[in-house]
């Protein structure tokens, strides 16, 4: 195997003393720690790197993902630990006009009194990970159009994933070192997932927005589900038979925490990371896509906020969208800040500059490499020329939930045609269910008035696109041409969405869910304004992603090599992209300078939480949990509390490297015990998704002793305490 | 001498045993500084700690004060350092249209280049310190009224002042420890006092208001000015023919700055602490004055920036009155702060318990003291009857120069028929020439517009005084009563301010001096209407004086006792509260912990200005210091870098106790070395006017490197670098 070649001579770089410096990125495959063995070493780990390879074994065997958050089993009988804001959905799913769990939190005294999580929450547990990249890119025929080359690719990787499902699992064959290794990940999943316990908003999002990203924090960022499976041990839709999932592995939580100078590891799923982009690619989103990412957020959150006056319910369900929204802008803000004035988007430049010097350096590097880097320059070239036209027409799918659905279910009726392997993956049946249960889910926040003010706003963005770049397909429905004078656009854009969204029936779910399998022209006929105007755009649909497949099919011809350029020059171990699949990243608990004169402890502890309470808004700690920290300061004694510190700690710092997706990962300490949960990372450490920072990166960690403390001395938790094996 | 004996018996204390820890309070008077060896030798002080003690010796003979400010001699040729705020109105006074110092900064290349600070600037020496309490308590007759008692208190401080200038000399009589004991200050006052350098505005006043309090600092708050003399050596007013001051000693500036841990002196002339008040008062204070004078600075900053839109000239004048208020703002919420969230107003109280408590366990005590705090108490709560009138009437002329001149004016010209020794301290014969000086300086900023905006602020404000507290005179004057509607009341207030600043000439300077020996009956026919309304406001003027007379008259019985009672009861070495006299402080350069989970570090660097530079307002470095920070970058060697930051150190903090008055100070090794200027200190610290906090307390100094530095490498000020011996 040509690419496991590649792999083991480039593994053994470290060996001959390639170390890498504590802070140094590195968002792992499980499979290459056991070669990180002598860095380990050197940062004072005594134990096994092995163990982290055996994703059976403990402790890999007990991190899990929930989709989008990580957590990890942490007793015997299913229990699950991972961080508040990783529950909100149950939290939110469960909450009555009586009973507002979001603000007041939840603690089942029973295991009777656990509460399903609702459709769609699922536990995912990986049961093997092997390289696939043979079966994906073996044989290939030699004279292949880039089409072709896409159509190929997509194909195996499909039946790869149908021959691995056959055995009950849910599997996914995904792309590693932009496309040139493949690895195909199983995993079980289950799907009567139940809450526990989380804490009052007061602790579980104290701080909430203002503090997000933010360092000094103290908010307790942590909550428990169980798993539930058949009597038979097997996975099973949620019933009340279901019985307690006892997990092959579970984490010992610390009642120790972690402190100053520790070797801390996380073991997560982080989602998504760029640092293998060409400068071009960050260029464009430096100067093209980032700033018009944050205007547009801005603008959004203005017209939400301003339509969240008109009524309480329509308030509740605009703050979903504007929490997003706000989320994505401060993280885009810190991105533009770390890539502009931290001068990251320069050093991208420069490495760039050293890579294609290494290539014309050496004549037999220009024939192996030459071409690559000017190739890929072009495909980007060509991916600007219509980017406006590109962003806006995805956005219309973004700010209308309404016309997303009607978008996948014509998409799907005519998938539906054709034999399972021949369709587009996420159309494929094993898709089906949960495209239902997402139908569902949507239900909660839809309301047509937001769909409305948002579509209003891409639609007038539509107008205003240059000549060469127009929506055909939306000029045609609104009656738009390039010229037409704003006030005229917004006047036609107005009366259409009168119509449109005053005569859909799209907003009621069970109607929704009745299209599943209407055929494409039941839909045609159905006469639903929304419908139809997702039929009408299909076209331009279809040919935006029939040009990014020709583009993706050229990206893995090159970028594959482009990938072995760079391996080759930096000689070293590197760690792939984030790509949603399991990794292990080790670090030290450790403070940082954010600026000069100032810095930020690596520790927070209770006395702070007191100090930022006001009693309002996000700041707003729970009356018992003020007593115990007073009870704390007039000393009262706890195990949980940190002789150095002379109190309970809140949350701590790390150097470890980790991204979004990684939100509840455990954190673990030498011996594997769960020290912490991985909830956030610091402003500074945003753009790191794109070029990491090796000097101001921080991850920010729940205390397993907060949690412990909290529960025991302000919750009553005691019994999970115990369930866990502690007192 | 009694007082002398009680000084005796407090001070062997120390040596008994008790030992302050580094960041106690105490603005010592030099004299105790030799009883505080111990102390200093624990913090690892080597020197002669009486050299302090010797005020015309090395180095407290080279500290001066500005008035208002402190600064000291740094060359045998009588050259002068001091902060760039202490010099604004030099250069203010020596800017023209064409030459914008304030902003452009300074150099003279030449002595004959120095320029003039004006009328006003003086450079004070204190040649002798010396008790004079039997002076002026002793033999006291065993039955005085207050009123009589404050009057032979006044009249013995006015003899002794007296004979004290019979010499030259301009002299004190100040009160120390609540009136407890009294000391006669001389000093040497030296009028021709010139501007050398000062930064430009973007490295002097870096930051401006935003990081006014704040850490981390990067302000380069010094300049320099030369004091100059007659031939004789002897002070002399401003002459061509003027020759350099030769002090008898000069501080040698360190190219060495301080580090982190060490032991550093302050010696200075810091203006006010309150810190012996009674709870009482400081509840006052907290619950009334301070929340008064926030919400009375926001509303009149308001006033004056809707002010400032009618034109460049009088946006300039009231530039200078904001940067007042804003400052004062700025301080007055963070004492509340202090007081209230800090809990220090709890502190206070907690402390007052315990002398009550002390005083009601001994018999003795309850004869020697029983009866103090009760009759503190009572005068306080007099005080409080009348504060909302009180408070309205003086803020007439705080928000008016131009009534607070008629005023003064008018009770001048009937003071000058009395004997000088009967005359009010402040009118007499020796401020005649400072009183005239005063009224040239305010020229600068006067303009009717402002006095009429804020004098319509505070009428409205005695429009709505309560019946019992009016001011008769004023509600004659506009035709008020208590119960005058808002709207009618406003329309009165607008239509006698148009004829009282319309009409007035006393906005000319001439005309202002022309009255300086006016009788009050001239006075009175002049028909100014400014001067009306000020005779008119007199009697009220003179009743509360006569008020204030007969109260500090009790004080003078009561509060020495109070301050017995508590040194008594702390049985150690205290500090008096600051009063605008000689003092010596010392502490550790260290950083602290503003809040939870955050440190500010002790030092900044010049990285730090590169980081804060925006290019624009508060933060615009000169190119020509960016340059400078690039090529230190870069690797260029200076001798005033710190090896261990890697740069060079701009601003630090030490937890040495100053207060305003402070500025300008030179900051000592324990060498007796100029390693710094003091300048500021941070927002936690303001309120240990009122009570020292041992813990968040931290002052803030300019590095003697960065000035050094900034010298040599960006303003070419080479030649001064060589006047101080250094290179």
């Amino acid at each position: 195997m040509k690419s496991r070649r590649v792999l083991f001579t480039l593994l053994p770089a470290l060996a001959l003393g390639a170390t890498l410096a504590v802070g140094d990125e590195g968002m792992w495959m499980p499979q290459q720690i056991p070669d990180l063995a002598a860095t380990l070493k050197t940062m004072g780990f005594q134990g096994d790197p092995k163990a982290f390879a055996d994703l059976t074994g403990h402790p890999m065997g007990a991190v899990v993902s929930l989709g989008g958050c990580t957590a990890s089993f942490v007793s015997p009988e299913g229990l699950i630990v991972t961080n508040h804001h990783c529950v909100q959905g149950s939290l939110q799913y469960n909450s009555t006009p009586e009973r507002n769990l979001l603000s007041d939190g939840f603690l089942a005294k029973t295991r009777a009194e656990e509460l399903w999580n609702g459709p769609g929450s699922r536990v995912s547990v990986t049961v093997s990970v092997r390289e696939v990249t043979e079966q994906v890119l073996g044989k290939m025929p030699a004279k292949l159009t880039d089409r072709e080359r896409y159509a190929l690719i997509d194909r195996r990787v499909k039946e790869q994933t149908a021959a691995c499902e056959k055995e009950g699992l849910r599997c996914r064959v995904a792309s590693f070192f932009q496309g040139l290794r493949y690895y195909e990940i199983a995993q079980m999943e289950i799907q009567d997932v139940r809450l526990v316990y989380a804490p009052a908003a007061g602790i579980g999002n104290f701080g909430g927005e203002t503090d997000n990203w933010q360092w000094p924090r103290h908010v307790g960022d942590f909550s428990f589900y169980r798993a539930y499976v058949g009597k038979d041990g097997k996975p099973a839709a949620f019933s009340k038979d279901n019985v307690p999932y006892a997990p092959k592995h579970h984490l010992r939580v610390s009642p120790q925490g972690a402190g100053p100078g520790e070797l801390v590891f996380v073991a997560g799923y982080p989602g998504f990371t760029a640092r293998h982009q060409t400068f071009a690619q960050v260029k464009d989103l430096t100067e093209w896509g980032l700033p018009r990412s944050v205007r547009r957020a801005q603008e959004q959150i203005a017209i939400l906020t301003e339509l969240s006056k008109e009524g309480k319910d329509l308030e509740i369900k605009a703050a979903t969208r504007i929490r997003g929204l706000n989320n994505g802008l401060t993280k885009n803000k810190g991105v533009l800040e770390g890539l502009v004035k931290g001068g990251m988007l320069g050093q991208k430049e420069a490495s760039e500059k050293e890579l294609l010097a290494w290539i014309a350096a050496d004549p037999m590097r220009q024939k192996d490499y030459g071409d690559v880097m000017p190739a890929l320059a072009a495909i980007q070239a060509e991916v600007e020329k219509t980017r406006e036209r590109d962003a806006t027409f995805s956005a219309l799918y973004a700010a209308s939930p309404l016309l997303g659905s009607a978008s996948n279910l014509y998409r799907l009726s005519r998938e539906r045609a054709k034999k399972d392997l021949d369709r587009e993956g996420e159309f494929q049946e094993r898709n089906w269910a949960r495209m239902k249960e997402g139908q569902q889910r949507m239900q909660r926040t839809l309301d047509a008035r937001i769909d409305r003010a948002l579509l209003r706003y891409v639609m007038l963005e539509a107008a205003g696109l240059p000549a060469a770049q127009r929506i055909a397909a939306l000029d045609q429905k609104l009656g738009l041409t390039p010229g037409t004078p704003k006030e005229e656009a917004q006047a036609k854009i107005e009366k259409f969405l009168d119509g449109l969204l005053k005569e859909s029936k799209l907003i009621e779910e069970a109607y929704r869910l009745s299209l599943f399998e209407a055929t494409p022209e039941a839909l045609a006929n159905a006469k639903d304004p929304v419908l139809e105007l997702a039929i009408a755009l299909a076209p331009l649909d279809e040919e935006i992603r029939e040009r990014s497949k020709t583009r993706q099919g050229a990206l893995a011809r090159l970028s594959p090599r482009a990938m072995k350029a760079t391996l080759a020059q930096k000689g070293g171990l590197v760690a792939p992209d984030a790509n949603s699949t399991l990794r292990v990243t080790f670090g030290q608990v450790k403070g940082v300078s954010p600026k000069d004169g100032m810095a930020y402890l690596p520790q927070t502890t209770v006395s702070g939480v007191a100090q930022k309470h006001t009693g309002k808004g996000e700041f707003n700690a729970p009356r018992r949990q003020l007593d115990a920290i007073k009870a704390l300061a007039s000393g009262k004694t706890t195990p949980f509390a940190d002789a150095k510190l002379g109190s309970v700690p809140v949350d701590f710092l790390s150097t470890v490297d980790t991204t979004g997706g990684n939100s509840g990962s455990p954190t673990l300490n030498s011996k594997g015990e769960l020290v912490g949960l991985l909830f956030d990372g610091t402003y500074d450490t945003v753009a790191s998704d794109y070029l990491f920072d090796p000097v101001n990166t921080r991850s920010i960690h729940v205390d397993s002793r907060y949690m412990l403390w909290v529960m025991s001395e302000v919750d009553g938790a005691g019994h999970l305490l115990h369930e866990m094996g502690i007192r």
